[in-house]
């Protein structure tokens, strides 16, 4: 095997699962990878090449309405086809399900940056012909797609015609019973445009209520023995090349297709011509070197090495490769819960980015980290207009699910009561500052995104009466298994976090920014009592804790539900969500994902270790991992208390989770948290490195059948190599300056 | 003021308003006091005619489905309009709004059952007739509505046409952002049939979804001058009649229209054909009578005279006239949240059917009371069903609102999670027996519907592992202000209610009915260690309670949570629902109306009397009473503690709630569950009624501005005159048995 890889043998089995794992982006552009000619009939297939960021808006209809529902959707749109060429030999249609396949591989290749297809086909009147399709989305070229094809005469010589064709006619997958796909309206998109310009042919459509619109266009290289023609259909059109192939002779075709659209181009059509215009000079190949430019400099730093286990080694490369495939690279976007792979979820950004995928990024290419943040700088209106909505007269409450910054969470309980999303948040940019010292960054963002956070969080808490404890009430933690609950640790936590932390980054502000922080602080009219009153709540917050038991409940009444029964709970019958209703699950001690044991992970100082042992083994016993956000969790603090044989464990559900479709909805899009977790788990969890005091502190132990483990960190501008092998680790400097880490808590100087 | 009627004298003011008050229904049939020749288009009308358990289902969209949510809606359904009478004298079109109206009165008689429209009008040409409507639904053929037309020529001579119609065009309201008011499709009916039959004409229409069909007919009595001719048009027949008249003379007409549906109608046409040769064979004044008779037989039980406050004794006529008009009197119905009167909350019906209306039946006209819990056998495989669904595997979860039995809550938090519903019916269903002794229904019924209660609540329930108390988790009480928590004081007290007489019930149906007994056990396949099981989680049932303070908190964290800001809550914001999310409320101590109390109410000796009086002045200060079923608990429970004052002003709140459109929404249709509220104040609060021990109690207090209220009650067959007044308090048997009662806790027999 080769670990840089992804191979595919078998063209006719888990076809729509396949072209969620050989989807082709680049963080603009998503494109799931579907048989250019097609595939028959009875096989389910989702077709789809999206935009991130790039939504169409419906009404959400309630059968029951509240005050402060989301009124509207916003779902990410399946935009304009032009995967579709079509061959035919001498008047035969190539397709895999017709004639003989001889031969047949696609390959995924993360160092590259390509997918590659090869097939060799026997057509009914036996001609053999070898074709080879590669496809990329450029690095650097976000607009554009392209798909390579050469054609190889094996036994016979005579006519080949490539239709390539663009079609605006494209549908989102409709509504199902699964609340984790989505329910957008299916066809959002409508043609008004279609222009034919120097061989390029262009379709512009638009949405009806977001009011965007996207433009594709195509060209293409061909033989010049070629003649090319375009056909104009409804809402399509379709490039014809005729010409004569002989035997044993090859021929090579290039599609380039480009999309603009309105977010990022005003002049959305002017600007899809002329970058056609000046991609069609250069090669395929010329692509092909950018791409892996590019991808060597990520992978520079991104990539972790595990010997001595091949598989795990190739589920992490392939989670890491779809995760700089899927990350917005502009202000328009984040990263959503199935990056540009599918329509799960909506295309919906979550807190996944904050607390999963934001780590790698920060630790390896930590201008992606900080493109995440200023998305959420972005948004930060859109929270403030949330916190009113909502009945918050002060500060922003970032919305639980969305794309352009409307909450569109239409289930509350497990949605918009997440109010932990804005905790995260505060989190992240709290690690951002320590990890990059981008103080920057915090006087013209950071500072002003954490105040709004903490007046809302501060708004929504309060001194409780009986013991001056910072209580709050009413909120749902990341266990949608537990919904509306008092005081949950998770979120109580995060909460004392940012009130903690607020006061000194406010401080560090005033020294080197005082101009820029007086003008925020004037724009948010703040108060210096508020600082007062933040820090008093972050020293009074009540995180709960069972003493007796030396156990912290999930909330204030966890541990006086009944828990699951687990005994009589067929196997059929999880993940719970889907054949539960929630109020049955939220009546027992039963957790999706465990809140508490994120806690720890997050603020480890907060408890003692006995403690986090203690809730370790207990939640552990409640947690059924229905979430794809659990099992990295699982596996990080098994190493924390010394379960290393969890921990791995833990680890081979969570780096191959997509790869081997263990949840069995990979079909509607990779679960790009989960592959974030991985690399966690191998950082966090095996290396087991914290930030502790503003230094790096490793506590690693390698997995016994693993041979080695190494990986690189980006802090403070140095760049650090970590080797872990059974008996040793090593850190050593590659770039920057010297700086002091922990060891197992010993200090030790890295030159 | 004639304390028996209410009278309308200004057409122009509060027109949908008015169709609600003035509406006639039978409790099969409603009719809205609409106009039969209609309004200028610019006033706001709900013109619609209901059938009692006639509705369509529509599929229920949510934005966000999970298991267990139901799938389809049950929606009232405006039927077949009979309404349309229009009226041309010498040509011109009698309309309000056009001419000049000399005189116009309309009066709603609760003793005679009848409403009448008196006009005199000047045509533009200077003609003035007097026009005399009069409606009646008929409590005796409950398929009859009649409209009664008087026609005087008062100054002219000439042509009087008449065009009374019958339409099958109809819809219902559509949706609104007001989740009090439902969300069906609004055209459900179409028209399937017109036939014409000796001169009756007849339209049948049938549902889309729930496969039910209605017929209207429509028939006429009309001078012998007059020609009548009948014409048909799209989905509708207009009965022309033609003739001329004298000046200073009157002419007659009566309209008889009658409805069959093939819910109680299994030939629905050929029945109503028949009814309508039968009906149309008596005069109009036939029916008056009638409806006279049974309305003296109902008064002569249920009417409740307050002397020195006309305003309130009107208030409580016209609330028990309607509840006579809304209540079910078959088993495909029970009274509905807005009774026949308006679509509000999509004719469901809730549990305030068994705690706010049920009481003034069982102790006046105890075979209303029967039916209502027959309706709730007849539902009860429905709810066996549904906790299936839950995820239940014994039991029966009553649906929280319905109209055929299926659960049609889109809204959880404040729908199926108040599982009170259960024990609020089996609270009814130990409350009949107790009243009447009837053990026949307890033996055919009421013990299988409280076996299948008490399995459910067993189930959800469970002993908690530090004290071995028997609690229920996630849950909703009927404050929807708060919702989904643990251990609601209301819940578990009427829980507890449930299980502690289960037993007592099970052997006495045992010691008379033993057969009947065995086959209802084996039925269920019953294990006598379920009964142990209720009767050891009664016992250790948890009732949240505040030593130190001598206070019961709602639920579990209530005491915990921070206190509304009244203060700073302007007066536009109330009801708080239409202007804060959800979440919002559920995070303070706010309620919308005090389970707690309504808990005392009806389970007083659970607690002692200081505790009661604490709870009312503490929940008292954060009750909002923005539900319609707020003000009359406080009226009972204020006379329980002593304060007369605020007694009588939440009665006046309750009392003339709909007369006086207090929560400016009877537009959509009445309180019906206030209206046996303010029944429930007079004898629950004034009186100080309970039954204790198999016997009635007394604590009698007059207001001070009354001077004397009396009523009657039955109880165990015993009829009893009641008088109070400001010195005295008499009790004397008017028929039956003569039995102890209390009065401020001395027994005295009755005699």
């Amino acid at each position: 095997m080769n670990n840089w890889s992804l191979i595919d043998t078998n063209f006719e089995e888990s076809y729509q699962l396949k072209e969620t794992l050989y989807s082709t982006a680049n963080g603009y552009l998503g494109v799931r990878g579907s048989f250019e000619e097609g595939v028959s009939n009875n096989i389910p297939s989702v077709r789809g090449i999206y935009i991130n960021g790039f939504y169409e808006s419906e009404e959400i209809v309630y059968g029951e309405k509240l005050h402060g529902f989301p009124d509207r959707s916003q779902s990410i749109l399946n935009v304009i086809d032009t995967q579709e060429i079509i061959i035919k030999i001498n008047g035969e249609k190539f397709s895999l399900f017709s004639g003989k396949v001889l031969f047949y591989k696609r390959i995924l290749n993360a160092k590259t940056g390509i997918v590659t297809r090869t097939i060799e086909w026997e057509s009914p009147k036996k001609e053999i012909v070898k074709l080879v399709f590669k496809r990329l989305a450029s690095f650097e070229q976000l607009e554009l797609f392209l798909i390579n094809c050469s054609i190889e005469a094996v036994n016979f010589e005579g006519e080949i015609e490539v239709l390539s064709i663009i079609n605006g006619d494209v549908s989102n997958i409709v509504s199902s019973d699964d609340p984790r796909v989505g329910t957008a309206n299916a066809k959002a998109l409508s043609v008004i445009e279609m222009t034919v310009d120097n061989n390029a042919s262009f379709i512009e459509a638009k949405t009806k209520h977001s009011n965007l619109k996207v433009v594709g266009g195509i060209s293409h290289q061909f033989p010049s023995n070629f003649t090319e023609t375009i056909q104009k259909d409804k809402d399509k059109f379709t490039h014809i090349f005729k010409g004569n192939i002989k035997q044993g002779a090859s021929i090579n075709f290039t599609k380039f297709a480009v999309y603009t659209d309105t977010n990022r181009h005003p002049n959305e059509l002017k600007e899809n011509q002329s970058i056609i215009r000046s991609v069609i000079k250069n090669s395929f190949n010329y692509y092909v070197d950018l791409q892996k430019k590019y991808l060597d400099d990520f992978w520079e730093f991104a990539d972790v090495k595990i010997e001595g286990d091949n598989e795990m080694q190739q589920g992490l490369r392939f989670n890491l490769f779809h995760l700089v495939q899927s990350v917005g690279k502009d202000r328009w976007s984040n990263i959503s819960a199935k990056g540009l792979s599918g329509e799960g979820y909506e295309g919906h950004y979550f807190w996944d980015t904050e607390i999963y995928i934001f780590p790698f990024f920060l630790f390896t290419n930590p201008k992606f980290a900080k493109n995440l943040l200023n998305y959420r700088f972005n948004i930060l209106d859109f929270a403030r207009k949330r916190a009113r909505q909502m009945g918050h007269n002060i500060g922003a409450l970032y919305p639980w699910r969305t794309i352009a910054g409307d909450e569109c969470s239409p289930f509350f309980p497990a949605g918009t009561a997440q109010y932990h999303i804005n905790v995260d948040i505060a989190y992240s940019i709290i690690q951002y500052y320590k990890v990059t010292d981008d103080l920057d960054f915090m006087a013209n963002k950071g500072l002003e995104m954490l105040i709004e956070i903490a007046r809302l969080m501060f708004h929504i808490g309060h001194f409780r009466d009986s013991d001056n404890k910072f209580c709050i009430d009413d909120v749902t933690g990341p266990d949608e298994y537990t919904c509306i609950v008092n005081n949950n640790y998770y979120t109580n936590v995060l909460t004392k976090n940012l009130f903690t932390e607020i006061s000194e980054i406010y401080n560090n502000v005033k020294s080197k920014h005082e101009n820029i922080l007086n003008s925020v602080l004037e724009k948010l009219q703040f108060q210096n009592s508020e600082l007062t009153n933040f820090s008093k709540a972050g020293k009074a917050m009540f995180l709960p804790f069972d003493e007796k038991r030396n156990l912290h409940p999930q909330d204030d009444s966890f541990f006086n539900k009944k828990v699951w029964d687990f005994e009589n709970t067929p196997k059929e019958n999880y993940p719970l969500l889907l054949n539960y209703h929630p109020l049955t699950l939220y009546r027992h001690q039963v957790c999706k994902q465990a809140d508490t044991i994120l806690g720890h992970f997050l603020m480890e100082n907060e408890s003692s270790l006995e403690a986090i042992k203690n809730d370790y083994n207990y939640y552990e016993k409640i947690t059924t991992h229905d979430s794809s956000l659990s099992t990295c969790i699982f596996s990080i603090m098994a190493n924390r208390i010394g379960e290393y044989d969890k921990a791995y464990n833990y680890f081979m559900n969570t780096a191959r989770l997509d790869i081997d479709n263990l949840h069995h909805n990979t079909k509607d899009g990779i679960h790009t948290a989960c592959m974030g977790g991985s690399w966690m788990s191998i950082v966090f969890g095996f290396a087991g490195m914290r930030v502790v005091n503003g230094k790096l502190n490793f506590h690693p132990h390698l997995p016994k059948n693993w041979t080695s483990l190494s990986f690189k960190i980006n802090f403070k501008n140095s760049i650090l190599k970590c080797n872990l092998s059974a008996d040793n680790f090593e850190v050593s400097l590659l770039t920057g300056n010297s700086i002091e880490i922990l060891v197992d808590d010993n200090p030790m100087m890295i030159k």
